[in-house]
């Protein structure tokens, strides 16, 4: 039996701001500190002890890794940082406040663009700083990789380049491994795992700080999912 | 031309306390920590940009890194963690105060464990709970690569297995490194850098918290040294 336990950044500078983020690089709140130490301090208490660690290139998801890994005094554990596991990519509107945008595009609009499957964002366009080619850390991701948006589908569907290519088999090779990643990039994996459909994984809503454990066997089938 | 940056961790609070510490697993003091946050801000200052990271095993060199890639706004970039970077072991001496080890084995017994190349601090029993095997993050180790004690040379010689396996490598694909780890390991990578003979490398002194930067050609010839 295997274990994946995923886990949700706290929360951010800029969800206190009430902004639409997706790959903006924002910090994590104090709260959102505090709920790391205590999504770490929860796996630990578990007796559940990670050997292989992912995350995104995001700040706010690396050091929720960081601060739970140090709350289970597994500092050392070797982690993979993997862009595929960043946020939704929100286009345009990232750094947009969410009601400014509600009264600018109507409710209507901006619920079609946050809770629909496969409706894009307004695109940026490659001048925009908010352009991830802009970004170094994005050098290396050819120009199909590059979002100018993304619908919840598109982030599905890179989050599966690293289940299938990276995870799984480092699911393989260890018995427990830890995902802190962001809501759209886990509802990829809850999706994979559980053989969701676009309309079941859409009203999946995973909260913050919560280590979310799945016990699979080697063929990951889903034996058992629980919340800590 | 390729640059590897050398960074020994800040104050622990082991060493505020005057203990040997070796690969007991102690934490960063304050001191330490700021000591990583302007080692952050000096390689950001100087516009260096690492592209690949590593450290060791233990969380004051761990922190350290993860404390200036902050400071650099460089928190994405991948980190190979690797026990061959850790400190020298220390033996039965980890965890006695060093002036207490003076008196009880005289002081030039002492210089002899702390000055020489190839001199062992007494050995631990494999019964002892400071003994790596007992620990779970060296449970891939085989027996012969898991520690009794350790002179410099030994220390030296396992460094040399990241140097030539990880380090050189990485320097291959990217423009600068950086590796984030401790005195004796760090000057493991100094001897090999430099060419330095037993003698002449017993008398580098790597200063806290100062990145040491190599410019290397593409066969690790060093162009220049320089710390900032």
């Amino acid at each position: 039996m295997k274990r994946i336990i995923l886990l949700r950044h706290g929360q951010s500078l800029w969800n206190l701001e009430n902004r639409f983020t997706g790959w903006t690089d924002v910090e994590l709140s104090e709260q959102g500190r505090e709920e790391a130490r205590r999504a770490g301090r929860l796996i630990k208490d578990a007796g559940l002890i990670p050997e292989y660690y992912f995350t995104s290139y995001l700040r706010r998801a690396i050091h929720t890794l960081q601060i739970a890994a140090e709350e289970m005094e597994l500092d050392w554990v070797p982690v993979l940082k993997d862009w595929h596991l960043n946020e939704r990519h929100y286009g345009a509107l990232q750094g947009l406040n969410k009601a400014d945008t509600a009264v600018k595009y109507g409710e209507e609009q901006v619920r079609m663009w946050r809770r629909s499957f496969d409706v894009l964002p307004p695109l940026l366009t490659p001048d925009d700083e908010r352009y991830p080619g802009n970004d170094l850390r994005y050098a290396s991701l050819t120009n199909d990789e590059l979002p100018l948006s993304e619908s919840l589908q598109d982030t599905i569907a890179r989050v599966r380049c690293c289940w299938e290519e990276r995870i799984v088999p480092a699911l393989q090779a260890h018995d427990t491994v830890l995902v802190a990643a962001h809501g759209n990039s886990l509802r990829g994996l809850a999706m994979m795992l559980q053989h969701l459909t676009a309309e079941e994984i859409m009203s999946v809503e995973i909260p913050t700080g919560r280590p979310w454990v799945f016990e699979v066997d080697d063929r990951m089938n889903v034996l058992k999912q629980y919340y800590l």
